[in-house]
């Protein structure tokens, strides 16, 4: 077979490796726009937590904290729920327990167990930030994206968690 | 005016927060694909990074520098690039420097610039991970979603892009 003039006798991954699949220009305008939003989100959502006190992470652990039984959960539970990795997970809840927003305790059915548990404070203060973090949400993204192309972009992020499972 | 069967007299921005306009169950469910989805894109294309020593704000940074005449660029225009803050990318660039993959100077034209160049190291680093970079985000991004969808994610992300310019 011929590649670029060149003869090659056997596919193989190196024949691979030579021709990159580069994306073409409409799909690198598109890559970049998806690298630019997702920042653009963060940042707003991070600059309109931050006068909670609250960081996105730490968001995002208060309402799973919240919409468990006893409003705790299993650390290695909480890791996969917020996908941080077990050493980034405990640095994390270790700043919301001096916070006052988590405690942990031993797990009573796992000696090497451990459970978070979102306290009254915690609670409190998720219910408080809620409201301003949801307006954030429909601002930064639901309003400006329309019905249509928000449908798409959940397919398209369904796609994505099904290919990386 | 009544709202949930109180007498609301004057709708002010307390009326506002009293009434969060909470995402529906699909909205919800969108939501949390995006995050979720955002995550899983972002661990692949670290973990496929990895093996060249790179992470993807170090990628980026040397994507936008070989971009650029005489592949340098001043910290300030690179730092509104990259979207990292300028301390964040004074030690993404430090780290990098010590990496031998850029190196940075006094600024010719204005005594406090600093400008950051890419290095031939560098550059040959680029050339190296940018086909596997490339391939990573067909599989984890472009591939699975499909072109209509995918173009969806594009205008989806421009908006966001716009509303917060």
């Amino acid at each position: 077979m011929l590649l670029n003039g060149k003869l090659v006798c056997y596919p193989s991954p190196v024949t691979t490796q030579l021709q990159p699949r580069w994306l073409d220009e409409d799909q690198q305008r598109i890559w970049r726009s998806f690298l630019n939003g997702v920042a653009r989100i963060n940042e707003r959502l991070e600059a309109e937590l931050r006068p909670f006190g609250l960081d996105l992470g730490e968001y995002e652990i208060l309402v799973h904290l919240s919409e468990s039984p006893d409003r705790s959960l299993r650390m290695s539970d909480l890791a996969g729920r917020v996908r941080q990795s077990r050493s980034r997970l405990t640095h994390t809840v270790a700043r919301m327990e001096s916070k006052g927003l988590v405690t942990r305790m031993a797990c009573p059915s796992d000696r090497r167990g451990v459970i978070a548990a979102m306290t009254t404070h915690g609670h409190q203060l998720l219910v408080q930030a809620a409201p301003a973090h949801v307006e954030s949400v429909r601002r930064v993204l639901v309003d400006p994206v329309g019905p249509e192309d928000f449908e798409a972009l959940g397919r398209a992020m369904a796609a994505v968690v099904g290919v990386t499972d």
